[in-house]
């Protein structure tokens, strides 16, 4: 273990606070907020799986608390007893070198634990991690701050999972069941005007240079010749992608990838997921109800293949990762964060010559397939698996949603979901070749 | 409706006793029924679909109130409300001339109505009916006592499958969950000897005479000329299927039928339902936990394709319907039934000549494909749905088993399930020409 | 083998003619008629396999050559040696117990051995049967004679197979190929009314006695007790099958069986096979080419369901196979066989009372699964997988086909075919009871 | 039409020999050597389509006749008829603006029109380009010279594939037949030992700079910075991989991406395409017969999957596909093409410290997702579907192979396939970072 927990803190975690305090207060807060965010569910929505994408809240919830177990507690304490010897079964996800695990598809199929065990699980968990942060010594913990800080952000991943996945899962019951009450806010904003903002050609460098927590797909940091480009101020708009649809987007093949037309055409797509063609007229599945879509809201919930036509549509093309980070580097983490609690892309009304919404609202689809930096390392161990084997046949998104926590995201922060996925808050923005 | 009711009463529920003291009493007792089946269940319990055959407990709960609202209540009260209009969608099964449904398979993805908003769902509808007993003028009684008498059969149908849906729900979970801890009754009892009774050639009646309530596959009564056969004595056990198994019957292709050695081989079946190999020991899950396989049983949840296979090695064969319904004619209705509650077949140690476990434990394949009796007519309207439409590709089964009620059960019954179905308690009885 | 071919000649084939002369006579007309329904095939032709219930031509010519060569040459012969050692294994079919064989999905991929070596190897064969013919001494002759003519009755079998396998792997094809050019007779034939014929209740000899040959599934005789019923006195046809279409038949759930309806739904179907809707006029695709459906002519390339929802919603039902064969007894084996050479049903014009078309034109679907007879027993050896271990999931068809010989076709014939087939030529005739 | 070829000349094809006699004298060669490497199969051969990837011989000498047909002589001649106008339907493949297309995984099922039929239709369209190159005035040549150029490089990629595909077809066939007879060149000679060459970090020129022909995915050329890298001196040899296997490689999930192990897992493989384990030894189906792996050949017909989890093993990783290209620049284009006749990779003795095996025998599976280049525009018209809409889910592979013309090849050629195809002549090199 002190040659993974080394490797990560030399490498990965460079000047990140590490300090014992910091890290059982930030423990502490994501463990609560995991909860804040169930608080809404009944005990009949923790259960259900609706499709092998999406995990019961319950899983979730009990994951993340595996998490702390595997990777540090069991580390720390040889003789360390879980509450139930299986749990290690059932809420391990993909880490198969710890051992053999639940099917994944399965994991709606599983009544019990029920959800007061698995809230007393948490609790066993949450009592075990603050002794650790009372009690042991200096070194034992420098061994395994780190790790902590891994979990605490695997946490906050699955908090966003957990609000995508009762969207969809609530999205799949004709009652509508409704997760916040919360009134639409900037319903009555109008989008400002599309800018183009130009990028010069350029030595730059790319990915975390250590100097803040980064996972490990984001090192080693590299320079990179990115050309001269041009990046739009703002993100597509419901609207605009109401015109695309107007226009027979879907109905077009010489607007799609080969893989997109076969995808769109087997499942029947003509709108992004949610949207519903009621007599006409759009509406949306959100998490604050059925409702009419917006035209002024950044587009969401669309697949990369859908976002790449519709750029092909708007005669442009999808950023490439890199050029993202260009443009976002320097730029304040703010936005529509999940800590807003609109659960929603919202309209924005600036009209401003800068980027907006670089942060928040919606991941934003690039057209960087997922791959390893030059001179990319696993980390050792099981942990090893958390990022690397999955670099293919995904793409890489970018700047987080407002189902993301506004500490989990940064700069460099490599997003990444198969070109077909549409459940995560998904839009795009568009970007140009100089000439 | 009048018509349908008349129909009713005229042709399949003859000599029944349809007063109204008997149905509210009959009513109140199966409604109650179904409340003690689920009380061992926690509330996630009610939520799951392990696969498109089973229902959530709490999906059985809607949908047998449902019917008395669609085929009574509304029937009689012609702007009757229900508690929920969205609830005629949901929990419609497959009477599509009623309207639109809710897909089959998606049923595990619908965590509202909760449970506790299903029970006063039921709640509301038995206050309904309560109403209807004591209000209703006995013209109008009259007109829909028939098909109150069908809602209550179809209430035990959906009993039973509680109880198969949830040991099927309960097997897929590690944790191994039990639904009753009652400890194992006829543990030590041995099995007697299996004597062959002999049947003679002759002209039978066959089906239902309508002096008591009967469905309508099993009308009309006909006459049938049925070859001298025999019949087993007793079920087959599992400890002669094991002999089946450890002969390995499962792997010569000579004793199957063509559709059983694909279902078999594509499925790697190499044991019934529930059957787990632990280190050269046979075990079973059960709804009374996990426990040792009990060679003097009843051996259960095999398909029909193993029940002709295990009738072939042993040189004899599958009875058909007619010779188990002429073998059974004038017995008592006697047996393993649910009111014991067992949950599971148990050995019999008796051994005399006459038949014996003809009633409970399991039910009996028979080599008779499910078809219309000659003369057959389906019921009018959307009760014609009832039972016809599933005359093809299903095998018929006899006797009941221990899921089914005592009241439920009778001579001339015909179960039906497709030839590969294992998770009903299914096991066979033998039966050989005459020569 | 001595066993087996005493057994067959014992129970199964009584009284038919099993002389040297009579067999060496039929099976040279046998093959040589083989050969005469390839000789419109190009080499290409051949090799094609549609979909996995058609076999490429040159696999039919192939594997009916094989069967003599298994069940005959190499019985009587110790040392024969087939052409190619592996065409053991490419042309079984089914038969597991004589060892391992190619995979049937797989017959279209096969190029090698070509055309030509087919040719040869049928050559081959039948050089050596001529042998076996002039030289074998009677009493093995006689042990071995029964397995002839069930050879004979096995190619006669393929060579309808060769005809509507060609039909579908030609349907395929934008060009729409030509097999046979020969003008549509009975064009211009208006069909007669259909009257229904009576027949009274009784107890009946249902099976095959033994005076003339008979596959095992036509054993024992039995009595059976069969209810009065009407039979029509001809074929539906697809005038009549218009009607139903344009009654918006497939578009009526209460007219079909669940499994039906399914199967009508998942696959799209909206007509018989090769029926093509062009411009709003029906057209069909036949073994004479691409040409507009007639009303006159029976209506083919139905399925079960299709048979069955067209019967219901005629009022009427479709027969039971005892019906149909109590209703045939006696009458002359007469009608539009393959040796008519029209390759197609044709209508009929005569306006008798008497019962038309029994024979030939198409398959007529019954109401009764495929079943074992009371006291049936498979053959021994492998030939018992002939007919036995099909007799699940799939229903009975009676009265050959248009490309059904008609020394191949008797009153207790059994045709079976699962449900959903279609591309055979199968129709059917209606059915009444009594009341 | 005029728009078209133009920007191809401009941009795509600049200083390419665009002349009437060289364009003349290589279609010529071209269309002959098809005719050469179909001259092994009989006409069954021609016929089969053994998987969806594969399509039949005859559909590829169809095809890229059609090609001709289609961008250059209807584009030419206003009023040019083809021999049939179905084919047109028949042999586009996937070029969806040139309007409906015949199914790809139904290429199999159409027997007509026959071989010889497609050998007059290639002799029909060599006319009608004959008359062209002699007939057609200066200013209408240069306007489609350049299309024909790509339909000559066209037709050598199906080439290619006449020779996987038919490898493929006979590799499903039991009697295993044989292409070539030739015998195993090279069988004695012994791989020398792996050397690693240095590159260092720079700003290289990559793509294709309009000198000689290039597809359209070549281009732009554009600047890019590479890091410092070492790549092996020679293609990884089949010994080697055999360590791999024997080491366990398929079974340690540790090695594998996470798609790959699902590929592996559920399609059973532990080797690479057409090898078997006879008893203990590894044999493999090549184009030449069924022989013994032989250790010192280079690997082939792996996946990507396959190729990524063995350099992984060998702590190596897949060079870039700009590390290849710079790595290659300035080589001689020199190897085992197809025009040695070889079909099959060969092993090299050489020990040099150069660069070896860089064209011919294997292409070589890089790293790099198949992405366009900064400022990559698709060609106008239905040529624009040539390349760019497969830019997603597929894997670049360089550098040719033993099935690859010498006239096709280049440093800038950017072949690609997705990750888990097997089929073609697939290997690798392996690659290594600087520190």
């Amino acid at each position: 273990m002190s040659l993974v927990t080394e490797k990560i803190s030399n490498t990965s975690l460079k000047n990140g606070d590490l300090s014992r305090e910091n890290l059982a207060l930030n423990y502490k807060r994501v463990r609560d907020f995991s909860h804040h965010l169930a608080s809404p569910l009944t005990t009949e929505d923790y259960v259900i799986q609706s499709m092998p994408d999406v995990s019961p809240t319950k899983w979730h919830l009990a994951h993340t608390s595996w998490f702390f177990e595997e990777f540090v507690l069991s580390k720390l304490y040889k003789d360390y007893q879980s509450i139930n010897p299986k749990y290690k079964f059932l809420f391990n996800s993909y880490y198969v070198q710890v051992g053999e695990r639940h099917c994944r598809p399965k994991r709606g199929l599983i009544s019990r634990p029920t959800v007061d065990e698995i809230y007393e699980y948490r609790e066993f968990v949450n009592k075990n991690m603050e002794k650790l942060f009372n009690n042991v010594d200096d070194k034992d913990f420098s061994r395994i701050a780190a790790v902590i800080q891994i979990g605490i952000h695997h946490e906050q991943q699955h908090q966003e999972l957990v609000l995508t996945d009762i969207k969809h899962i609530f999205s799949e019951n004709p009652l509508d069941p409704v997760y916040s009450k919360r009134p639409d806010s900037n319903s009555d904003v109008t989008t400002g005007n599309l800018k183009w903002i130009k990028f010069e050609e350029g030595i730059y460098n790319i990915g975390n240079n250590g100097s803040s927590f980064g996972y490990d797909n984001e090192f080693p940091e590299h320079k990179s010749l990115v050309q001269g480009f041009y990046l739009a101020s703002r993100l597509v708009t419901n609207g605009e992608y109401l015109e695309f649809i107007n226009d027979g987007g879907y109905q077009k093949t010489e607007l799609w990838l080969s893989d997109g037309w076969s995808t769109v055409s087997s499942n029947g797509w003509r709108a992004p997921l949610y949207w519903d063609d009621t007599q006409g007229e759009w509406w949306q599945f959100t998490l604050n109800g059925f409702k009419k879509v917006n035209p002024d809201e950044p587009v969401s919930h669309i697949s990369f293949y859908e976002a790449e036509a519709f750029a092909r549509w708007s005669g442009a093309r999808l950023p490439s990762e890199f050029e993202w980070e260009v443009a976002s580097k320097g730029l304040p983490i703010d936005g529509n964060f999940v800590e807003k609690g609109h659960f929603n892309p919202v309209a924005t009304d600036s009209n401003e010559k800068n980027l907006q919404q670089m942060y928040g609202d919606v991941w934003e689809w690039t057209r960087s397939p997922y791959s390893p930096y030059p001179g990319y390392k696993t980390l050792p161990g099981a942990l090893g698996e958390y990022n690397g084997k999955f670099m293919c046949n995904q793409m890489v998104l970018r700047g987080g949603s407002c189902a993301t926590s506004e500490t989990h995201i940064r700069n460099t922060y490599r997003n990444f979901f198969p070109p077909e996925s549409r459940w995560q808050f998904m839009g795009l923005r568009l970007a140009k070749d100089e000439n």
